[in-house]
């Protein structure tokens, strides 16, 4: 082991079989905590081929279980976000997909930080279970097409522990060591065709558009060597997606779309996305009649039926779907008035995330619970404009002392200026499309 | 934790207080191996400012006990060789520098791969104890005014600590680190100057001499910065120095030395070594007069008489000394010859070294016990002449197999050309003095 730390240390290339010993060994611990931690430092600062990567990847996804669908005769698709504010497209995209006829075995993550997650998302509607066993997920899938479950022990255990060293010792922010992360869990699922959306901006994870663009490239490309069909997007996180930012409110804007309604970059995303894996699944022959057959999937009802489908085989409560009013609601609410006339010119994304953190729906370390209440509604977003106190959004929170922070935060992540802005920042920024998207 | 291992990842200096709290937390048991390995790794590749370096010294110094020497009047000065092949010089200055009056608190390592140690030089003098506590070393160098002990636990167990983890996780190679394991044991020992031997040259750690120099640079101003007078030599280790190689042998030369002879390479690094060691201690008032006191000390015999003293007050064989016929002696001899005439244009110094660990007079791993009795003695030196079938050195050993395999590879070190080589390397290729060294 020392001689495989020496190795990334000098930059020399790792083999295929050297990783995985040091994958698989340090799943079964006989590498101790101290050697891996030395070695991903090194694999951080030194960087690690796209072989590397690819084979970093493939032994963390053989750790565990592989689910073999092969049942199912339509292909597997799944959706990746690397997360934002507001960010609820899966929740739309899966009952929408599986509409479509095409097969979508979803395995998402909690929130932490300023950025939501699928899993506290869902888990806001009573009765949700997302932590069903690999049986009970194939269950659901055969019975409605889409399931939507949380990492179970059997999948990609590597990444769990890597992830977890990783956490403790500053070797998170490598992009190789993320898209080995990602790529792992996802590949286990057992799809054929995987859409990306790699968030950038003030409240994305990649702050700077060109290191989205280099993990985007880079999981695309070990995706593909991995024979997977993969198409990354390069989509907004300047400002939150939506307007509903907390994890009830998130599924009311989630109905809001399926019902033909909700915001506009909302709805746009929500299409373009689904409109991939229609393509990639092959169900349409180019994007935009994928984002057509999405379209119809709405317009139609039968993605909020498929919803229905799954919320019900996942042990939720119908009667909150149909009557949004059963789900959780804050006690109260309050109002941040704009100072001034103007245009909004700028929304502070990462703080409107932290506001929620503040108010309770969020996680500042992975042992918080989370409250699925509360929230914020924005009701400007950039571009429009605003009247001396009038409402920018709406805070519902459950304490009167975390309101007035988050309060206090979401004024100041506000910017007000006299003139609209130059130009908008674009829903997506680029795509990333691998050979398998050409297809 | 994790935010100082980010930033060490990410180029920035850490303060004296982050140090701080890094080593003795690591030390103290509240900070995980994991974490200070990964700090380890992010600093190796990283590097480290000069006040960090000086900082981590001063840390890893006050970790444990600093030895108080204040009850002698004299200078207190140590000499540290970042070891080679034949290199017995510690033996030879202790007791000169002593004779000549300093005090020479002085603390070894042992030998590790191609490399001796002194420790196990002394403790193949039957009876000589180099495991004092530190008040029986106190003891002896109030009896002698010199003490040759191994480390203790109480002096830097910080360094014990880091050194173990890095050993594991390929982060020795860093000069930051080395400097401040090895000034942080040095200056432990409560000593007022220190001459450092940085070695290079194919049988040297750092091979290439501006290594050796970076780190001899880093070493005496992170010395000065602590308030002590250090000068270092950069030195040749491209052949073995002496003739002699292997613990009991190594003392046979060093008493030859001693009584005024031995080979004139060893003799001369003496004279410059304690030469140094005398200015910096202010019984000298420049490197001339210094090399004239060392010189009259091996003339007066003042110099062995204090060895022997040494010898006498740590438990060992005075009988062994004034006859080193009873120093431990291998059971047979072999000769290695030379294939043709010419000269000897260059010695492979690392293989003669491990040629001795191949007898078994040296360590592969730590816990490797090591046989005083082997080693081998050179009859040619680079620039010799020789004729065919001359011995070029002869084998002492205890085992027909090692014999075998240790004389092929002597056999290989040994370089012969037809005209003698153009330019010999010099002896001492360069002295970094730092401001301390030209008072």
């Amino acid at each position: 082991m020392v001689d495989l730390i020496r190795k990334k240390r000098d930059g020399q290339e790792l083999s295929r079989a050297e990783i995985e010993a040091l994958v698989l060994g340090y799943t079964r611990g006989q590498i101790p905590d101290y050697q891996a931690a030395a070695w991903l430092m090194a694999g951080l600062l030194r960087g690690f081929t796209r072989s590397e990567t690819a084979a970093l990847t493939d032994a963390m996804l053989r750790s565990g279980e592989v689910l073999d669908l092969s049942e199912f005769s339509s292909e597997k698709v799944d959706k990746h976000s690397t997360g934002g504010v507001g960010d609820k497209t899966s929740l739309v995209l899966a009952p929408v997909v599986a509409a479509g006829g095409l097969v979508v075995p979803m395995i998402s993550g909690r929130g932490l930080g300023h950025t939501g997650g699928t899993l506290d998302k869902l888990e806001s509607i009573p009765g949700f279970n997302v932590n069903l066993s690999v049986q009970e997920f194939r269950r659901v899938l055969r019975g409605c097409g889409c399931c939507m479950i949380g990492q179970t022990a059997e999948i990609a255990p590597a990444d769990r522990k890597l992830y977890a060293l990783r956490d403790v010792t500053g070797t998170v922010e490598s992009p190789y060591l993320i898209c080995a992360s990602i790529m792992s869990k996802k590949l286990a699922e057992g799809i054929d065709a995987l859409v990306l959306d790699v968030k950038t901006g003030s409240g994305a994870f990649m702050k700077k558009e060109e290191d989205a663009v280099f993990l985007a490239e880079l999981m695309v490309e070990t995706g593909e060597r991995m024979g997977k069909k993969v198409v990354a997007l390069i989509t907004d996180m300047d400002q939150p997606l939506g307007l509903k930012v907390g994890n009830s409110l998130e599924v009311v804007e989630v109905l809001e779309i399926l019902q033909g309604e909700g915001p506009p970059d909302l709805r746009e995303l929500c299409l373009d996305l689904a409109g991939w894996m229609f393509q990639l699944g092959g169900v349409a022959s180019s994007l935009h009649q994928g984002r057509q057959t999405a379209q119809q999937m709405i317009d139609s009802g039968r993605g909020l039926a498929k919803f229905r489908e799954m919320v019900q085989l996942q042990g939720g409560d119908l009667s909150a779907i149909d009557d949004p009013n059963k789900l959780p609601r804050a006690k109260h609410t309050n109002e941040v008035h704009s100072p001034e006339n103007g245009y909004v010119s700028a929304i502070a994304c990462e703080a409107i995330g932290t506001a929620c953190v503040i108010l309770g729906g969020g996680r500042e370390k992975k042992e918080d619970s989370v409250d699925p209440a509360v929230g914020i509604v924005l009701h400007k977003k950039v571009g429009d404009p605003v009247s001396a106190r009038e409402p920018l959004a709406t805070i519902h929170y459950n304490s009167e002392s975390r309101a007035g922070r988050a309060k206090q935060l979401i004024q100041e992540s506000y910017h007000i200026s006299g003139a609209p802005p130059a130009q908008g920042r674009p829903l997506v920024h680029r795509v990333i499309n691998g050979s398998g998207g050409k297809n």
